[in-house]
Formats: structure tokens, C-alpha cells, sequence
């Protein structure tokens, strides 16, 4: 990846089409794959609305593709497809692989860098977690309303590698905030102690944050829930404080009624990622032997929502 | 109860307004305990719009009042309150009874015949499941659009009375079919086969019915539930049979997209009547050492969105 890598996007929607614009609007040489918006990108370019300043990749400046065989070999694929697509990864992501090829996925849940590392080799593969609030508003039309630090660790190699400061500088040289972990697992379970009950609960129940911890039994759930969350990560050998109980829930305050992203896509008939958010914490729990009842219940009532939701009407 | 009894309808939401006034229709001295609607219907009457045939029942003919004090002792008392008021019922009865007044309550769910009955004794007790389609579509605007029949039954007596019969002639001579049920324990379980998963799981996961039974995961759970609905009857002292669980599944298909009553009260921000149709229930599986997960889960989730609905915003 010296010189100036060639960077691919694999699912530019809006988080994909932020933090790719941003490279892109500093002047790297990034490739964006999509479906839906393919054809407004290529006719109006690729517009974000960011709190941290507008920007506009012109039509004739952006490269965009609906087949990923038309795209050039990639010295870095960032995959930020929804995890509700993932069977499309091994068609989406293979014809961009060189030998040195890194992969990193910046999707929701547990279980993305494994599917890679299985299906593309682990050596390759980093994982990150985007702390962003961000939507598509239109075709090709992205808004970005807080926050933005993306946290990048390594799947398989141990700590900090080389290439995952060279990552994470380009993106510090591109507006992003961008930090390296010790132990990405430590994050991604650090991260769900959010996603399992304000996206979990949010969208099954259709709930706002506000309205999940305004009333005592709101917030009892809500306690129990990542209390199993905790119990779930030691299993899987990530040893998390109980104190983040509360951190979690008063961080939510501030957050107002927040409407996750899980609840948005269900409120818009789109696919739930219950698989990534819900699914795979529940079966590494079961798979360390420790109940979780309470994310059993709601992994079960999310698969129906999430089956209502996306049925043909 | 002889000559022309005195009828008086406590708590005259759509239920009330509908069945009291078809009652009032057909000659009967009917006398209605209001609260929000009081005003309207003083000032313009009843109006009912029904698929059985519209009717009014002008302001100078309603009896309508807003304090049980002011009212006549009644023969016999139909309860039509929501059971998330039932902290009201001394309140709102007390005033009513005679020696002999019989109350009859048409509420949803079970424990509301052994509240009256702790109240008031049990011989007066019986009790009713309306099978109705009814809407208050506007302030004394109700809007009746299938079914209809009432089932009632003595709750602490056994078997058929004298007075379940007359009070169910009564009905059957005011357009509103009514029968007789040997065994009221019985009714009341049977309809919680229906209305455990579906007002249950529609109010909190706010799915329609054909949502509900239109995917294969969606039947799954609600088959589940059912199943331990028949279990808790069971533990209950109540037999019914397992292709009850078919029978429902079926009977909903023909409703399309029905939002049930208790789906409908979540929309609209109103209390949830998740202790008479799930708590209940759950209780006495509880009680009689029957497991029944998915009710429980189901019953902690109802509570935690009723909380969060009637949450003052």
C-alpha cells in the first residue's frame, strides 16, 4: 500500500459513501461499488451533508461501479455492506483481491471478520466500529449529523500492526478520526453493550432510546439486558466492567429520542442485522455455556419482527 | 330483577355505549356512567353507526351521568371499564348495589370476576366475553362493524341461573345475541387463545395479525404461545383441546390485517390491558407450577412498552 493505494468501497450507502467521500474529497484514489444509487452517483456525483462541513464529489471525479470486475485490484476493500447482505460478499469482494490485499469491514455486529477471514483468509482481515450518526436522505445523498470516530483493530494479528496506523492516518488525514485498538474483539463486544438493547429493543419493540430508559421497567430490561451482554463477552474471553452498565445508560441520555438504526430500517421495511447484533452474541454465549434469557427472548422476537417487516405486502 | 330492572353500564366506552344502548333502544331504563364523553353525549345523545342497524339515542332520552352517587341503585350493573381503571371499581359499583344487584362484567382478560367478587361477594359476580368489532369513532360516536355476540356465565355459582338466562333474554330481545355458558373459566381461557398472542404480541411488537401468521417464524411463536396458553389453562383446571391451537391460526387468516384492540391502545398512547390478558394468565401457570417462557417474556416486554407509550412526553 505505498504510493497512492487504490481503495475500494464495497456497499457505499451512507456509511460507506461518508467516510469513502471523505478519502475521496482528500484526494485518494477510492472506487465506490454500489447498487441502489448507482445511477443517481453517476449522473450527480456523490453529495454529503456533514456537520463537520458539506462536500460534493463531482459526477466526473467519482468512480463508481455496479460489477465489481469492472473495478480495479484493491490495495484496501472497505466493506460496508449491511450484514443482512453478507452471501453477497464472497461475489462482491473476490475480484478485488491482490495477493496483499486488506480487508476492512466496518459493519455492525459479530461475526463479519470471521465470514471474511474464512472466506478470504484471516491474514487479511481488520475489523472497525464507526461511532457516527449518519443516513441517506436521497439517492446519492448522504447526511451526517454527529460524531465520526471510526476505531480499527486487527482480526487475526495480535495488537497493532503496521498497516493498521497506515489506515488509520489516511483516514486522520481526511477529516475522519481514526483509532487503533489493542483488541478489536474487546471493541466489538464494547460496542454491543449499546447495539444488543437500543438496537435490539429499539426495533423490535419500536421504541425510542428515550422511551426504553424513561420508565422503571424500560430500564430494568434495559440493565438485565447488558448485564447479559457482560456475562456473554466473558464468555467469549472479553472481560468487560460492570460499571459500563450505567456508562451505557447515561450515555443514552444525552442522546434524546434517538431513533437506532435498526429501528429506522424496521420503520422503513428494510432487513434487520439480527444476525450480527443478535444472533451471533447469543450463540457465542451458548457456545461458553451461559444463559442469556433475556437475549434469547428478544433474538426470537426480532427474527419475527424483522420477518414481518420485509414481507411482501 | 322483575318489572323493568334498572341497568346501569359503568365505564360507557365503545362496549359500554354500544351494548347499554342497544339496551336503551329496545325500552330498557338504562343509566350510563361516563367520564370523557359525558359532555358530548349529554348534549347530543348516543349515536351509534352499526353494520346491525344505526341508531340514536337523543340527548333528552340518555341518562347519562359522571358520578355514580347521582345515580339510581341499580337490578343489575354491566361493567364495561377498562381493566387498567379497575383501582376505580370500588368507587364506581359501591354506589350502585342493593341487596340484590347482580354485576356483570364484560371486561377483557381474567382476575376481573375475583376482583368484583372480593369487593362486592361473588354470588352477585357474573361474567361476559363481547365478540365484537367496535370503535368509538368520535366523542358519543361509536362505530360497531362485525360480530357482536356476548357470552356470559356466573362466576361463583355453578352452571346456568335463572338470571343468566334473563339477563341473556334480555339481550336477545335488544338485537344482541346473547348465550349462556355453563362454565364461564372455561369462555374466558378460550378467548385468551386468542387474545394472548394476538393482542399480546400485535401491541408489542405492533405487528397486524397477518404479520404475525404470514411468516414461518412469526407462526412459530405464536403456535408456541398458544401451546402454553393450553398449558396454563390446564394448570388453571381448564381443558382445551390441541387443535385449538390450528383453529385460531385459521380463524385469523380470514381478518387480513386486523390491528387488535390492544394494538390499537399502544398507537394511541392509552394503557395497555397487559395485566388482565398476560399477567393473569401467567400468574396462574405460575401458580399451578407450569413453565410458560414465552408468556413471561411476553408479559415482561408488554409491561415495558405500556410504560413507555403512557410515558408524559
Amino acid at each position: 500500500m505505498a504510493g497512492k493505494p487504490t481503495i475500494a468501497i464495497v456497499g457505499a450507502g451512507a456509511v460507506g459513501g461518508y467516510y469513502g467521500g471523505r478519502l475521496a474529497q482528500h484526494g485518494r484514489d477510492v472506487h465506490f461499488l454500489l447498487r441502489g444509487d448507482y445511477d443517481a452517483v453517476r449522473r450527480q456525483g456523490l453529495k454529503v451533508e456533514s456537520c463537520d462541513g458539506d462536500f460534493h464529489i463531482p459526477a466526473d471525479e467519482v468512480n463508481v461501479y455496479d460489477d465489481p470486475r469492472r473495478m480495479p485490484k484493491a490495495d484496501l476493500v472497505v466493506v460496508t455492506l449491511k450484514s443482512t447482505s453478507n452471501d453477497q460478499l464472497d461475489t462482491l469482494v473476490r475480484p478485488l483481491l491482490k495477493e496483499d490485499t486488506a480487508v476492512l469491514t466496518l459493519q455492525n455486529g459479530l461475526g463479519n471478520e470471521d465470514l471474511l477471514a474464512k472466506l478470504f483468509g484471516g491474514e487479511r482481515v481488520l475489523g472497525g466500529m464507526a461511532f457516527v450518526c449518519i443516513n441517506r436522505v436521497g439517492p446519492g445523498v448522504i447526511r451526517h449529523t454527529d460524531h465520526g470516530i471510526i476505531r480499527i483493530g486487527e482480526f487475526a494479528r495480535r495488537g497493532r500492526s503496521p498497516r493498521s496506523g497506515r489506515i488509520a492516518a489516511m483516514f486522520n488525514a481526511s477529516r475522519v478520526k481514526c483509532e487503533v485498538l489493542d483488541d478489536l474483539k474487546h471493541g466489538r463486544w464494547q460496542k454491543l453493550l449499546w447495539n444488543i438493547p437500543f438496537n435490539g429493543l429499539g426495533a423490535t419493540l419500536d421504541l425510542t432510546t428515550d422511551r426504553l430508559i424513561g420508565t422503571e421497567a424500560g430500564l430494568q430490561l434495559v440493565r438485565e439486558l447488558i448485564r447479559e451482554v457482560i456475562a456473554a463477552a466473558r464468555a467469549d474471553g472479553v472481560t468487560l466492567p460492570d460499571e459500563l452498565v450505567e456508562v451505557q445508560i447515561k450515555n443514552t441520555r444525552t442522546m434524546g429520542a434517538y431513533r437506532s438504526s435498526m429501528q429506522v430500517d424496521r420503520q422503513q421495511g428494510r432487513p434487520l442485522e439480527v444476525g450480527a447484533i443478535l444472533g451471533e452474541p447469543l450463540r457465542r454465549a451458548k457456545a461458553g455455556g451461559v444463559e442469556t434469557p433475556v437475549l434469547e427472548a428478544l433474538y426470537r422476537a426480532a427474527e419475527v419482527v424483522d420477518a414481518a417487516v420485509t414481507m411482501p405486502r
